[in-house]
C-alpha cells in the first residue's frame, strides 16, 4: 500500500470501501476531473435530468442499500439538489453529496467567478443546515480525516453528509487511507440494563402489550433484532406511516398501520388500549400521529430510538437501540412472567377484486385492486398526496419494500427515488404510486430510467390537481393543466403508456404493464378531481382546521 | 384610513404598492390562507410545475418589471426555489420570496411537524445566505416594520428578499401601512464632487476613451441618464456580456460586446486601447472578463457601480451611480476641453442572410439567421451553454430586451424566466435559446405557458448532451437521453412544434412559428454534438485550462 494518494483517489477509495455501488448527478466544470475519477472507479455514474431528480434518486438508493451519494457542480448544482438532501435529513437517510467548487488558486486570482453567490463558502454554510457534517476539503493535510468524519458521521446518525471538492484540489497528494474506525458506538452498561429492566418489568406486568415499529428499524438494520423480538415473545406488533414495511405485512403478528383517527380502527384499538406500548425507531410526526388524532398515553410508552430511550416520562441517554432491543427481548422471555411465542393463524388470502369492467376509476378501489398486483418482485415508490395516503392500506410483502418521504412530504420524490431504488437492485421492479401535481415536478426522470434500461411501472392519479389541498382549502390555485402523461413514450422514444378511466381498462392496462419489461409504464389514471381514499378525507378534514380555514 | 390591519393584508398591500402585478408560486399548506389573500388582491397569481421555475420566473419577471415575487411553501417548496434566488443575488435581480411556515401555536404544541427539517429557522436561516434582508414575521409588533425594510432592501440593492409567515400570524392584528420611506439614498457630496472631477479631467485628458455599460444600468434604471451622458459626450459605448442589451445594440455609438479574447476582435481594441476606460455599473465576472483574457489595464479605468466608484487604485464610498453619471455629463460637457456629440453614421442594414437550403444547420449560421428574425416585439431569452455564447452577437434592437444569467449561469433559466417575462409585458413575445440539457432541467414549465395563454417560440439547439463540456473535458457524463422536443405540444395539449435539420427547414418552420400566434411554439434544431460557436471554441480552451484538464 503507498502511503500517500490524492484526495480525489481517497475520496473515491472510502466511497468503494463504503458499498457504494452507484453515484448520481449532473457533471459541471468544477467537478468535472473528479467525474473521471468517478468514471473510472468500479462505481457506475448515473446521469439524471435534474440535480434534483440526483438527490431523490440517491435518496431513494440509500433507503435500499443503506448509502446513497450524489455528485453535482458548485452552487447551480448544489443548491438544486438541497430539497432532497432536507428530505432525507428529515426522514434519516444516509446520503453523501459531494460537490465540485472553484479552485483554492483562482479564487485567490479573481473574486467574480461563475457559480458563485455570496462568497465561497455560501454553499458550505446553505449545507451545514441540513446535514449531521460537512466539510471543504481545502487542506491536503486535513482532507482524509475530514472525508473519513464524514463518511462516519453519515453512517453512524443516518442522516446526510456534505463534501465539497475544490477543483485544484482532486489532484492534491494526501495520506493513504488506513482501515476505518468502526461505526456504531457501545451503549452505557447502567443505564441499559437500568432502562432494559424497566421496560421488561412495565410490559411484564401489563394485561396487554404491542409493539409500534418506525422506520430507524430499517435505517439502522435491525429488522432481525425485531423479528427476534416479535417472534420470542409473541408480541402484536403495529408501524408507522413512515415505517410502513419494515415489518412484513403479511406476517401473523402484524396488525397494521397505526396512524391515530387516520388510519384503520383495528390498528388504532389495538395500540391505543394496550397497556404497554413499546414503539421502536419511531421518531411520531404529525403525520405518523394522524395530526394529532393519536391518543397514545406517555404513561404506558417505552419510547427507544437511535437518540434515546423514553419510559413514561423519563429519559435515558447512550444506550444503543440494537442493544435495548436485544436486551429486552432476553428480560421479556427469562425470568418470572415470561413472555412466550404465539401462533397466530392468519388468513393471508387476500379478498378477490372483482373488477367491474364499466365502473369509473377512483382511489379506493385502485388501491383494492394493487393488492393483488404486487408480488415478492415488487417495491412500491409512493409520492406525497393520496398516493401515499391511499397505498397506506395495502399489503406489502416482506420488509423494506416500501418508500414514501410520508414525514418530509416533498412532492415529486416517487420518480426519481424509484430509479435510485432500482439501480443496484434490477430484480425489483418499482411500482410507483404518484399524483399528477408532484409528476409534473418531477417525473421527466423517467429519461434517465429510458437511459440506463430501468423499468418502474408508473401509475399517475390523474385528478387533475393539487386535490389534497382541496380537501384542506380550494381555490384556483390547486388546479393544474393536465398533460397527456400516457403519451410520454414519444417523447422519451422509448416506454409504454395508456390512459384509463375504468375498472375494465384498468385491468388490461396492468396485464400490458407487467408484460412490457424492457422499459417503463406509464398509466394515466383518470380520477375525479374530488375523488379521494377515505384517510384523505380524514386527513383533510383535520389538515384544514390546522390551516385555520375552517372556521 | 383603519389604524390596523393584518399583517396578511399589510404584506399584500405594500407589494401592490411596489407595483407588483403577479405572483409566481404553488401553494402548499402552510401557505394557503395567504394564497387566498393574493387571489383575492389586486395580483395576479401564475402557478407553475415546480418552485424552481417560479423563482426563475420571477427572476425574470423582475428583471423586465424593475420587481419580482415568488410564494411558495415551507422547506419543500422554499428550499426548491433557492437556486434561482441564488442566482437573482448574485445577478442583481430584486426578488421577494414569501414563504408560509407552520404556526406558533401549533410549534408550541408539537415538534415533528410535516416539512420541518432541523428546527424551525432552518428555512430562514438558509435564506440568509441568498439575501440582503430576511425575515420571520412572528411578532404582529414588529411585522410591519420587517416588510418594510425587506422591501426596502430589496429595492434599493436590487438583490432577493425573504419574508416568511408562520401560517397562524396571517390573520394577527397589526399597525396599519404608513407612507413607504424614500428608497434612494443620498451621495455624500464631496466624495462625489472629487470623483467626478478626478474622473472628468482623466477623459478629457486621454487621447481616446470608451464606455463599457453593465447590468446595472438596467437594474438601476438608469439608461437615460446613460444614454445621455453618451449623446452628449459622443463616447463610444460597449457592453459586458451580463449588461448585453443595456442600450440598443443598433445605436450608432455602440461598439459590441466586450469579453476580452472571447468577443468580438473590433470591440476589443476599442475598449482595450482606449487611454481612458469608464465602466459603469458592471461587476465584471470571469465570463464578462473572457475567462481573464481580458486586458483592462487599471491605471486606465474608472469604475463606478452600485456599491462604490473606483479610479485607478483608489475607491469612493457612498458616491450613487446615478449621482455619478449626470456629475460626470455635466463636467465632460463643460470648461475645457468640453467633449461634443458626434455624428457617426452606421450602417444599420443587416447583412443579408441567405439560407442554403440542404445546409445542416449549424449554431454560427443559426444565430446569424436570428439576427433578421428579431424584431420591435421580440425579448431574447438566452440560457446557459451555446445559446448564451452564440447570442452573444446577436443585435438586439432597443434596451433591455437580452435575458440571461450570463454570470451565475444556472442552466434551466431561460424556459421559466421567458414565461416571467412575458407574463406582465404580452406585447414582447419572448425567443428563446435553450440546449437540450438545460430543456431537460425546465422545459416542461411550457406547461405554464399553455395555463395563461403565453407564446414563447423556444429554440432547443438539440446538440445531444452538454456540448460546453465536452470542450472543457469530454466524457460519458456529458451524454443525455435524446427527447423528441418537437412533440411536446402532444403531452401539453397545445402549442405547436417541428424539428429542422436544415436550413431550408429552419426557414419554413421560422415562418410557421411566428404565424401561429395562439401558443407556444418549440422548434427542434438538430445540430452536430461537436458543433459550436466561435465564442464557444475560444471559451472552451480557457476552462479547461482552468479546470487543469488540458496539461
Amino acid at each position: 500500500m503507498p502511503k500517500t494518494t490524492t484526495i480525489g483517489k481517497y475520496l473515491i477509495h472510502r466511497l468503494e470501501e463504503a458499498g457504494l455501488g452507484h453515484v448520481f448527478g449532473i457533471p459541471g466544470d468544477y467537478v468535472l476531473s473528479f467525474y473521471d475519477l468517478l468514471v473510472a472507479s468500479k462505481m457506475k455514474v448515473i446521469g439524471t435530468c435534474t440535480e434534483l431528480g440526483a438527490g431523490f434518486a440517491a435518496d431513494g438508493y440509500a433507503r435500499v442499500n443503506g448509502l446513497g451519494c450524489a455528485c453535482v457542480t458548485y452552487s447551480v448544482g448544489g443548491l438544486n439538489t438541497l430539497n432532497a438532501v432536507a428530505g432525507a435529513y428529515a426522514e434519516k437517510s444516509p446520503l453523501i453529496v459531494i460537490s465540485g467548487a472553484p479552485g483554492l488558486r483562482e479564487r485567490a486570482k479573481a473574486q467574480l467567478l461563475h457559480h458563485k453567490i455570496r462568497d465561497f463558502h455560501t454553499q458550505l454554510q446553505i449545507y451545514e443546515k441540513v446535514t449531521v457534517a460537512s466539510a471543504a476539503l481545502e487542506d491536503a493535510h486535513t482532507a482524509p480525516r475530514q472525508i473519513d468524519e464524514c463518511i462516519t458521521e453519515c453512517l453512524r446518525q443516518k442522516r446526510p453528509v456534505y463534501i465539497e471538492l475544490p477543483r485544484d484540489m482532486v489532484d492534491a497528494s494526501c495520506s493513504a487511507p488506513e482501515p476505518m474506525p468502526p461505526i456504531t458506538g457501545a451503549s452505557a452498561p447502567k443505564p441499559l440494563k437500568e432502562a432494559v429492566a424497566e421496560a421488561a418489568a412495565m410490559i411484564k406486568a401489563a394485561k396487554s402489550a404491542v409493539i409500534l415499529a418506525g422506520v430507524e428499524i430499517h435505517r439502522f438494520d435491525l429488522q432481525d433484532h425485531l423479528l427476534d423480538l416479535v417472534h420470542k415473545t409473541g408480541l402484536p406488533i403495529a408501524a408507522t406511516l413512515l415505517g410502513k414495511s419494515v415489518i412484513s405485512e403479511r406476517h401473523p403478528q402484524y396488525v397494521g398501520i397505526y396512524e391515530g383517527a387516520m388510519g384503520k380502527e383495528s390498528a388504532r384499538l389495538i395500540v391505543e388500549k394496550a397497556e404497554a406500548i413499546l414503539i421502536l425507531g419511531a421518531f411520531l410526526t404529525d403525520i405518523d400521529l394522524g395530526i394529532y388524532t393519536a391518543q397514545l398515553d406517555e404513561a404506558r410508552t417505552i419510547a427507544a430510538n437511535s437518540e434515546r430511550v423514553t419510559i413514561k416520562h423519563h429519559h435515558f441517554e447512550a444506550v444503543q437501540l440494537a442493544d435495548f432491543i436485544k436486551g429486552l427481548t432476553r428480560a421479556l422471555t427469562t425470568g418470572k412472567k415470561a413472555l412466550k411465542p404465539t401462533r397466530i393463524k392468519r388468513n393471508l388470502e387476500l379478498k378477490p377484486f372483482r373488477p367491474q369492467a364499466k365502473k369509473p376509476c377512483t382511489v379506493a378501489r385502485f388501491f383494492e385492486r394493487m393488492n393483488s398486483y404486487l408480488d415478492e418482485s415488487s417495491i412500491v415508490v409512493a409520492d406525497i398526496g393520496d398516493s401515499l395516503f391511499g397505498s397506506a392500506d395495502l399489503t406489502i410483502h416482506r420488509g423494506t419494500e416500501f418508500l414514501s418521504p410520508a414525514y418530509y412530504t416533498a412532492m415529486g420524490f416517487a420518480v426519481p427515488a424509484a430509479i435510485g431504488a432500482q439501480a443496484n437492485r434490477t430484480d425489483l421492479r418499482p411500482i410507483v404510486f404518484v399524483g399528477d401535481g408532484a409528476f409534473q415536478m418531477t417525473g421527466m426522470e423517467l429519461s434517465t430510467a429510458v437511459k440506463y434500461g430501468l423499468n418502474p411501472i408508473v401509475f399517475v392519479l390523474n385528478n387533475k390537481g393539487y386535490t389534497t389541498e382541496r380537501y384542506i382549502h380550494e381555490g384556483p390555485y390547486n388546479d393544474i393543466h393536465e398533460w397527456a402523461y400516457h403519451l410520454l413514450p414519444q417523447i422519451l422514444r422509448k416506454g409504454w403508456g395508456c390512459e384509463v378511466r375504468t375498472e375494465g381498462e384498468l385491468e388490461e392496462a396492468l396485464v400490458t404493464a407487467k408484460s412490457h419489461t424492457q422499459s417503463f409504464s406509464i398509466i394515466n389514471v383518470h380520477l375525479d378531481k374530488m375523488d379521494r381514499s377515505k384517510a384523505l378525507e380524514r386527513l383533510g378534514k383535520k389538515l384544514s382546521q390546522q390551516a385555520g380555514l375552517s372556521k
